[in-house]
């Protein structure tokens, strides 16, 4: 299937719209999901055009992991969650719900459940306090 | 807290106990996980002793992910599925079970739910056949 460039992430990642940022270098970008399944779920993105991992190049596959690598440790800083989950869901049947390839960073407490995905959509300004806290520990 | 050299992935990585493996190279190790939560389970693993994502070296954590790819993509063709997930848990609040850093790349169907890990386990001459498969796939 040929990537559809009208996909929500493709319309942040050329800035049409906006998102919660927390990170950004030549290859990846990483904002706050707006459904998250727990307070801190952070996404990676690659800025190359790609649906999934099949259709990704291994150098942006290598990158989106090391952001994702920066990332985990700063929203566990940030959250002060014992664990980190990193997901990354490929095609419909795997629960990909976004058609350009993401990873997400979701911090885990022990008892505390995970949030049903896309279900409840929290605004920017619910958002922006946590990514402040990973923003600063990212730049620490 | 310092890495324990007695976790299974080390064993296995030092060649102490076997495993059914699918990929080698300089830097990772990829076998069948032994209570796989769906036929065609893999695990990718960094030689780097590293408990989780945030002891990992930015290039180890970028080569567990190229592997994680090129597995990816072989267990698609090998099982048919038509999603595939990948999963890297880290400590016991996310589910963490064995402590040296690894990716879960699970095949996903439609309709199928995920099978509970760490429940059955599965001996290697049931892992063979889909091992041979995904092997095939990662060679051809």
């Amino acid at each position: 299937m040929p990537y559809d460039r009208t996909n929500i992430f493709a319309k942040i990642l050329r800035g049409d719209i906006p998102c919660v940022k927390v990170y950004e270098d030549d290859h990846t970008l990483a904002f706050m999901d707006v459904m998250p399944q727990a307070e801190g779920h952070t996404l990676v993105v690659p800025k190359e055009d790609a649906e999934n991992i099949f259709e990704l190049s291994p150098d942006s596959a290598a990158h989106v992991m090391r952001t994702a690598q920066k990332v985990a440790k700063a929203v566990k800083t940030a959250t002060g969650a014992s664990g980190v989950m990193l997901m990354q869901l490929n095609g419909k049947a795997a629960g990909q719900s976004v058609f350009h390839i993401h990873m997400h960073v979701i911090p885990r407490q022990h008892g505390l459940e995970l949030g049903f995905h896309e279900r409840d959509m929290v605004s920017a300004d619910v958002l922006e306090p946590i990514a402040a806290r990973i923003r600063a520990a990212l730049s620490s």
